[in-house]
């Protein structure tokens, strides 16, 4: 059946292919009595041994396309489905209760994970997950409901899903999956984010994709402009395959601006730069002709692993950074962790609302070992490029101080051990809590520069969590509220001769940059493959006539009008 | 042994008399094998048996002190601890396993509470909520652990507490209860707020004091300073009754402004007026000489219930407010539920920041056959008084125009019908969200006025959840961003010819009254208590000196700077 949906253009580009649901089974089940307990434990046995031989094959698959790494998983499992102290109650249960064999299952399943669960002990938390993963494979086996195994993908496919997670997308060879495209999440969640650092082309928030397309289906994602097709006509197909090709050229157009300066069409220069998560992401800044690094994420470097980085690794990594730039300006921003990211060796205490709570700054003021730490790392990397350092999740003056004042302690020391230090390093702070855009002017007169960090700015002056799908239209970024303290943000910036730049989302928008043109935003910092779309565009607008059309939509009084207006001036 | 502590002034007044503490006992034990099954059960029975001897004695002083209504959870407590059904499996294991009481009892319990609440029943979970505690009776019994029993207090005392929740008031008896104190929270906590409407002195975010003070320790709580005293000398006791005294003289001395006007010492007029959140509060709002209502939370109609409120019974409220403030102006504000109150039968997802979710104007504009039957509700009262009507948590001046839509739309029909319906009804906004804060300008045009949310603008303008211990010394009532943004909404206000109030915490605050003076706040909404002191210090301030000191702060750069300007002004 043709059809055609509509969701969020989440990472441009076109995908083709046929598709491949990686959804959660249905294994809902009664609790029945059986006649014969033998043959019901015959049962299990069987679904456990058609689990343990899958196993196996993925396991063998997995060291192959993705490493020993992340093969070890299913080693854990293959254990955990050997292990007779989960088979034997299970099987005594049936035998002694009388009961299917899903519910002995489940019952006993469930005990250990709970056990497990408990124990303040992150390996046998581990451990709890494993039983819950390979509980699913049997049930799904004893229920006979097929289950998703992305990690045997063997041929392009176009995946859709619901939504996303780490833990999926860990197990996606990227040789194969050519788009997705999910049922819920909007342009800054954590799938939409991740389309576009592997450059794959992604539609979320469709509501329905996987209530409406079949495995096998044959699907196009666009996107470019958010629309999913099953099983297109011929026509569609052609029509699409032009496109496609339309935008690889596109693309070729746009590469010839690598080493061009981003300028406006009246001459008004500004810096393109990029955001990266680890010394890997150098290449693609290099490639897309970045202008530096607007946002380092050092978040990386502390997770997926048991402890915090040493001082001297994260110096490597730092360096690394530094150096591949060569002297463009690297902005890191300091561990910017709690909200949606944890760090489990960290034993952060549970919070009703994360995204207000214990993180970042606060954490790092706090644990005051953990901030020195990457701060001497810093200092020590900093005599090998242009760094800039960058505190997170400023609320107030106090803070900036604070953090300030630690810096310069740890480099009086370094200097007094001996050890060389850049002079030069300017010091700044993300703009991302309301009350910090609204005292700019007074920080503009304590730090180097701004950064202003718009998901987070977007979803405190709304008071709406973004990733929360019921409330998301709240998630508004041509709000004019937003806009206003983007401007008192750069111009408090300029009037004590600052700059001011954006490293959020906003930055790398094609709606937002007019205005953003026009409020006199210094740096932009965006995804690296974003940089020469927006050094096309910024080539077509002038500054002049931007400033104009900034000055109107800060009176408007919706998002949606801003939009509307934006619209009008650039053409769309 | 004589010992001060220092914590959070959150109500009022001087309490002395013998600590109570009401803690949650340390029920910690080891899984031991026992040589005879037997015995151990024996141990458990009568563990059981003295459980069900202290639930009844409970039960029946419950019925006497508290009514029948409260009784009725020691009602099912003593019906659980009655079922075969889960003490059988106890006593079973006991002997099969060899194992001791504890870990058997805790085994089986954990089990049905886990498959209860799984179980998508109301009646079900609570089920749960009541095995864990009967659960935790007879382990106190089992361990010999002894266990407060906060509903049998039959004498003076003062409550030490890590922290109060609203099912630990539910059972205190009033009478006895002198007042409180706690390790955690803070001014603007549950428990401080309950402790102000209670009108009882209380201390709070001591840190410490379950931990300091032990059962039956002579405590004295002040609650105007903070202090804490535990087994005092003679000679404090003494300054004590004297400061004791001395309050009750001021509380009357302020009685004498019952029907004074709310006037500066140059002339100034203000309203002073009360949060209420039930008809029973109206009493105190006239016993204070409050000058109408300036927050009607309703949500408390709709709390502790399984069902929603009926039309009939919102309007019967409604009017019952109305007529008892006779002319006097009464804001409602319209359902704001969701975030930190859940109405368990609305089914409401679990969300990871609740804060920053699907609550109040967001819930009645999803959910509209709830809004409009609270909408008609307030239509059809509002001809029995001075009725204002504002909308909570509003963000983007759409939800306003949907919001004020429905209204209109709804007073058509009740017109059509031929309802009296008041022609006069002002329909406003909360201003707890920071964009719409720095919007004011334009909602100015189409609102009819503004009343201030703090507890809410705070802790969104800083990203900090007030109720998150860690990070509480981020809620900055004086941090010069909030009183910017409180400037705002006042001048938008006075621009367009329309009134601004203040219904948060800060309405009431004795430091944060001068700045919203000189800023030009018409309205201040607070706890009827606070009314007659704020009317005394109202009169001893000048208007135009305040409007000084107002300018001045806003150019201050944090929190502290700004309480000591005021401090050195009024003389504290």
């Amino acid at each position: 059946m043709t059809k055609q949906l509509q969701g969020i253009a989440a990472s441009n580009g076109i995908a083709m292919a046929k598709a491949f649901r990686l959804i959660e089974p249905d294994l809902s089940f009664e609790t029945k009595k059986v006649e014969d307990g033998s043959k019901e434990v015959e049962r299990f046995r069987q679904a456990v041994s058609v689990s343990l031989e899958e196993l196996s094959a993925i396991r063998d698959k997995a060291k192959v396309d993705l490493g020993e790494d992340k093969a070890a998983i299913f080693e854990a499992h293959l254990l955990v489905l050997n292990d007779p102290e989960l088979l034997t109650p299970i099987e005594d249960q049936i035998k002694t209760d009388l009961i299917n064999a899903e519910a002995a299952l489940k019952e006993k399943a469930d005990f250990f994970v709970t056990m497990f669960e408990q124990m303040d002990n992150e390996y046998m938390k581990e451990r709890a997950a494993d039983i819950r993963d390979v509980t699913k494979r049997v049930m799904a086996h004893l229920l006979d409901v097929p289950l998703a195994n992305p990690s045997m993908i063997n041929e392009e496919v176009v995946i859709i899903a619901e939504d996303l997670t780490p833990s999926d997308t860990a197990q996606l060879n990227r040789q194969y999956v050519k788009g997705f495209t999910t049922d819920i999440g909007g342009r800054t969640s954590h799938s939409a984010i991740m389309a576009r650092s592997m450059e794959i082309p992604a539609v979320v928030g469709t509501k329905e994709v996987t209530s409406v397309i079949k495995h096998n289906d044959f699907v196009i994602v666009d996107g470019l402009t958010g629309e999913v097709h099953i099983n297109p006509s011929e026509e569609v197909i052609a029509s699409y395959k032009q496109k496609h090709a339309e935008y690889e050229e596109q693309k070729a157009e746009w590469a010839k601006l690598i080493n061009e300066p981003s300028v406006s069409a009246d001459g008004h220069h500004v810096e393109l730069v990029a955001n990266i998560g680890t010394p890997n992401d150098i290449q693609g800044v290099i490639d897309n002709g970045g202008e530096g690094v607007g946002l380092y994420r050092t978040e990386f470097l502390y997770m997926g692993r048991d402890e915090l980085p040493t001082e001297d690794e994260q110096f490597e990594a730092y360096k690394a950074v530094l150096e591949g730039l060569k002297d463009k300006p690297v902005v890191v921003r300091t561990l910017d962790i709690g909200g949606d990211k944890e760090l489990p060796y960290l034993h952060l205490p549970k919070e009703m609302n994360p995204f207000l709570g214990y993180r970042a700054i606060r954490l790092c003021l706090d644990q005051q070992d953990i901030f020195r730490t990457q701060l001497r790392a810093l200092l020590r990397a900093s005599s090998y490029g242009n760094l800039k350092i960058m505190f997170p999740m400023i609320s107030n003056l106090q803070e900036f101080r604070d953090a300030k004042a630690i810096l310069l302690d740890e480099k009086d020391k370094l200097v007094a051990d001996g050890v060389t230090v850049s002079e030069d390093i300017e010091v700044g702070i993300m703009v991302e809590i309301p009350s910090t855009a609204v005292m700019a002017d007074l920080f503009a007169k304590e730090v180097d520069f701004f950064s202003i960090g718009t998901n987070d700015l977007i979803q405190y002056t709304m008071a709406a969590d973004r990733m929360n799908e019921q409330i998301s239209y709240l998630y508004q970024p041509y709000n004019p509220a937003i806009l206003r303290l983007v401007k008192m943000v750069i111009d408090a910036a300029h009037k004590e001769g600052k700059w001011a730049g954006m490293c959020g989302e906003m930055a790398g928008d094609e709606l937002a940059l007019p205005i953003l043109l026009g409020l006199g935003l210094d740096e932009f910092s965006m995804s690296a493959t974003s940089i020469l779309r927006a050094r096309t565009q910024l080539k077509s607008l002038s500054k002049a006539e931007m400033e104009t059309l900034a000055e109107k939509v800060l009176q408007l009084r919706t998002n949606e009008e801003v939009m509307e207006a934006v619209k009008a001036v650039i053409g769309e």
